[in-house]
């Protein structure tokens, strides 16, 4: 079996949002796929190590936002490299609420949806949402995953499906974000870069940054 | 609620297979993502009116043909506007058989899986099948749901969850494909077109395209 085949399905970007209580949390997936279309329903995967996945079950409900190509790149390391269990992410994005839910506003679009169905498995949770309302936000083509890794340069958190161990494909010196997996590959060589500079993904201190050799 | 929202979900183009006895069959869906990665496992939807949906009742068996940027759009048209029930659509594709099931062979993956568990709706079928093989065909990118709709031109086909009614964009005067809804735009006026031209994705006969106008 070559796995990396599975590198050739195509997907989104998509912030899955819920509520801890009255606190609005979320977390990345790029797993969303319409599956009926009247009444529209929508099947989305989660991690069972999100956050996120027990926020949706306790509330029965979760959100979309559909990334675009010119979100910030920053959201995804805000939400896709901490946990909503010690972080309230929503405190650093601008957002609305629609039913109840968080939105974000730096998005290409939006759906909500109330879970109708649920299917398991061993590490995610396949949650079929009804949908209660959807709209477009920004004028801008959705990112796709393909996108994020090849522009935006973005690796896939460990707890994302489509996680390979094998899938570095770093030179042999790089600087790695040890949080989100970012590498470094500005012109200005990684030591001259200013003590203040961040990770442009997860927003992390150039101190987490690894360097590695292979 | 605005539906159009629901475009903005990222998709590929996939060629659905499985057996109907020995007979090779399938459909094109573009509702397909990883779930786990280890074992790993994919979810697709299927139409309950696809043959190919019945099928794989029957086999426990489904096969992914990931389609390519290269592929023929022909394939779309027959695996998409035709029912297996009728027609033996493999007859007029090239394809080999893995795990038992068909894949063909103008594509850039393929993934052979076995249901291990389902989730139905009104209208579709979620199946979750473990991954028994996979690997990578041509080396070219992908085709993405996008990429369908806008360089091949193509429409969604009715059982689709993505269909709209309201997804027309056809010109005021347009001759469209009544079997799967391809819009002609070439530069020779359509009425100079030679008797023996065929829709480019479905291969019906001149004959069938109407002439539109709004």
């Amino acid at each position: 079996m070559n796995k990396s085949a599975f590198r050739k399905l195509s997907y989104g970007v998509y912030l899955i949002s819920s509520l801890d209580g009255d606190r609005p949390t979320g977390c990345i997936a790029n797993s969303a796929m319409q599956i009926t279309s009247d009444p529209a329903s929508i099947a989305i995967s989660i991690n069972h190590d999100n956050y996120t996945n027990s926020c949706i079950e306790r509330t029965g409900k979760f959100a979309i936002s559909i990334l675009s190509e010119n979100t910030d790149p920053g959201i995804i390391g805000t939400f896709g490299f901490q946990s909503g269990k010690n972080v309230n992410k929503f405190d650093s994005v601008s957002y609305k609420t629609v039913e109840g839910l968080p939105v974000i506003e730096d998005a290409c679009a939006y759906i909500v949806c109330q879970v109708v169905n649920k299917m398991e498995t061993d590490s995610h949770t396949v949650f079929l949402g009804k949908v209660l309302d959807a709209d477009n936000l920004e004028n801008a083509p959705a990112m796709t995953y393909s996108y994020y890794h090849t522009v935006v340069k973005g690796k896939s958190p460990k707890n994302a499906p489509t996680y390979l161990k094998e899938e570095e494909t770093i030179p042999k010196t790089a600087y790695v974000c040890s949080v989100c997996g970012y590498v470094y590959e500005g012109e200005t060589p990684f030591e001259e870069l200013p003590d203040d500079w961040k990770c442009p993904i997860c927003k992390q201190p150039k101190s987490v940054f690894k360097k590695q050799e292979r």
